[in-house]
């Protein structure tokens, strides 16, 4: 069995756990590098088990108290610090594979070293492209990067569509008609809406069909989980809008569907389990073997299908109107979400203050053409200091 | 546009109807040869309205009439005549694809022509695999004959695997767990058991959810279409039996899923249209533009399942059981089958008794390895004279 060799960014975690999970049972995989913000322990733990090459820890903060850790054990992985440090795991020429796992636009420097170096990329990082999609996808092109989506809608969409091997390609799309990405509805769904101005934190972590982090959860709940998924679709894809829809389906076992121009609609559907879309990301383009529960339609009984209330989810509207501006507009809302969840999640905000502040940052701050990476940087920057000042006024 | 010249074996049947339809949208196609048994009125008008170089009756005794009405058109299509004449416009090397649209066993031997002669063929005809799927796949396989199953479970299950361009192979299935078939229950899914002896055949004709001719209706409604469609997709995809699960999905929205290794699980989904695999077909290994309403979940609302009840649903049992004694066991099953069905339609014999005279036509005559067409057509007869003799007889 040959053996590629793995550098997985944000190892410590949801997709980072539940890759290496996948990959305590496989042999063709060799674990080059590890990476973690803050979470020292299980870095620590992570390291022991899987004796990678090189570790990451972002957090230099931190970093004496893991070296000293990482002294006293029997690991001879070399630690490495801060962001440049995981643009070198991301790149090094040793590597085959990158999962790119780290969560929010912490990921996007390290994301795109992977696709600059022509890797074959698992990409779990939304923001590279939310942020940088048409960037993002151009430089792919041009190094030959082999791109597999990770998030469970698009890997769906991925899995439906004729492959050649070669991970997301243009060509694909030949005779699609559109595309339908599934959305749970995440635990408000059916919660009265006059409650919502009381949603804790707690309630908002508490997905009814997934385990993943904290501030994916939220932006389930608020379903920008949604919009960042339409925009992602609209550039991994190279879809526009008009032909990527939503629709709330509670169970989450259909994860979408690609509608082709005669009629036949294919869709993946599978357990809610990320190590699901990770193991098929990481077989490609062949299967490996998961141990898990199989999908049962007859422990399931019912697929519901429903529309997505305006009202209850304004989220969604603001990330289809990001889309439409184009440019940093989807910039905008990236950073302006990711303070607003920051803040929920610290108690300072209300959840609904969530769209409120988003919808603000957004009419505040003009849009320009996303052509270079400092323009990117700097709407994000703005996003964040405005975001943060709404913040501190209390709106 | 390359143009493909096809012939249609039953253009005046269900099949043959809805092909005819999807051609007459598209330039890609030229109609080399249409047949029917005896509806002289709508194969008179198909070969005015598609020009095609060749038409067959298969019924001599209509030969005439059909003829006479032929020469005082404008329509300057060649009249042949008999099983020898389909065989012909099946295998001559002026055509290129094959629509296999003749139901039952009558269908066999011009089926058999056209993979013999390296035809693509879509496969409509259940009774080529049901009959002597093993001889015809092998068939197909010294030949370089490109087989597209049009079955809509069949050709879901195959729209869901890798595709390599050249129709089904086994290669297909590395990576498969297994393949689960929907069956949409027909049109007794509900009636209580206890009004099964007095249903006629006009209900049982009535379809819930597909339009089709009347002897695929009645198997639909005992389900025994079901059986033959599992010894089917065991021969068609080289699968063993326990590979190959049945679930009830009412909407018939869902055609069929395939579950793999890892995990995910890829379903063909669409409206209840023949148009729409037909549509597939023509088009492989592209995909043709086909005018319809498009599959809409928000209106479908649910899709349910449920386990089949054995008792209320005998035939899928004996289908089952057929498969697993192999040999000639399916071809038993399939001639009893017909003739009880034809019965039923005459009004000759009760509903229930459909499966009480296959049952009674398994036990009695012994299986052989189906090791040639000889043995094959030899089965067959003794069937359907025992059959015929048991409902003569009153069972």
């Amino acid at each position: 069995m040959i053996s590629e060799r793995i550098t997985i960014l944000g190892s410590t975690g949801s997709i980072g756990i539940n890759t290496l999970d996948v990959l305590r049972a496989s042999n063709k995989f060799e674990v080059f590098a590890l990476s973690a913000n803050s979470n020292v322990d299980l870095l620590l733990q992570q390291c022991l088990e899987f004796n990678p090459q090189i570790a990451v820890l972002a957090d230099e903060s931190l970093a004496d108290n893991f070296f000293k850790k990482l002294s006293n054990s029997d690991c001879d992985t070399e630690l490495r610090i801060g962001e440049n440090a995981l643009n070198e795991i991301a790149s090094d020429s040793a590597v085959d594979v990158v999962m790119a796992g780290i969560v929010g636009s912490a990921g996007l420097s390290s994301s795109l070293a992977a696709v600059e170096s022509g890797k074959k990329i698992l990409l779990a990082n939304k923001e590279a492209l939310v942020m940088m999609g048409s960037l993002f996808m151009q430089i792919a092109k041009k190094s030959g990067s082999i791109i597999i989506p990770i998030d469970s809608e698009h890997n769906a969409i991925f899995q439906c569509l004729p492959d050649t091997g070669l991970g997301v390609k243009d060509n694909q799309f030949k005779y699609v008609e559109k595309i339908l990405l599934t959305a749970s509805g995440g635990p408000f769904l059916d919660l009265p809406i006059s409650n919502f101005k009381e949603i804790t934190p707690d309630q908002a972590c508490t997905h009814p069909k997934w385990k993943m982090g904290k501030k994916i959860s939220v932006d389930s709940a608020t379903m920008m989980n949604k919009g960042l998924e339409v925009i992602e679709a609209h550039y991994l894809f190279g879809l526009e809008a008009d032909k990527i829809d939503v629709v709330i389906h509670p169970q989450s076992i259909i994860h979408s569907l690609v509608y082709f121009q005669d009629g036949s609609v294919l869709a993946q559907m599978a357990n809610p389990d990320m190590r699901i879309p990770i193991a098929y990301g990481l077989g490609y383009p062949e299967r490996l073997v998961l141990e898990r529960k199989s999908l049962d339609l007859l422990e399931a009984k019912t697929l519901n299908f429903r529309a997505v209330d305006d009202e209850r989810f304004p989220c969604l509207g603001l990330g289809l109107q990001a889309l439409n501006l184009g440019g940093t507009a989807p910039v905008l809302l990236n950073a302006a979400n990711e303070v607003a969840v920051e803040a929920f999640l610290a108690n300072k905000i209300k959840f609904m203050s969530i769209p409120e502040i988003i919808e603000s940052v957004m009419a505040k701050i003009s849009c320009e053409t996303a052509s270079s990476l400092d323009i990117i940087r700097r709407a994000d920057n703005s996003a964040r200091a405005l975001a943060k000042e709404l913040i501190l006024k209390g709106l």
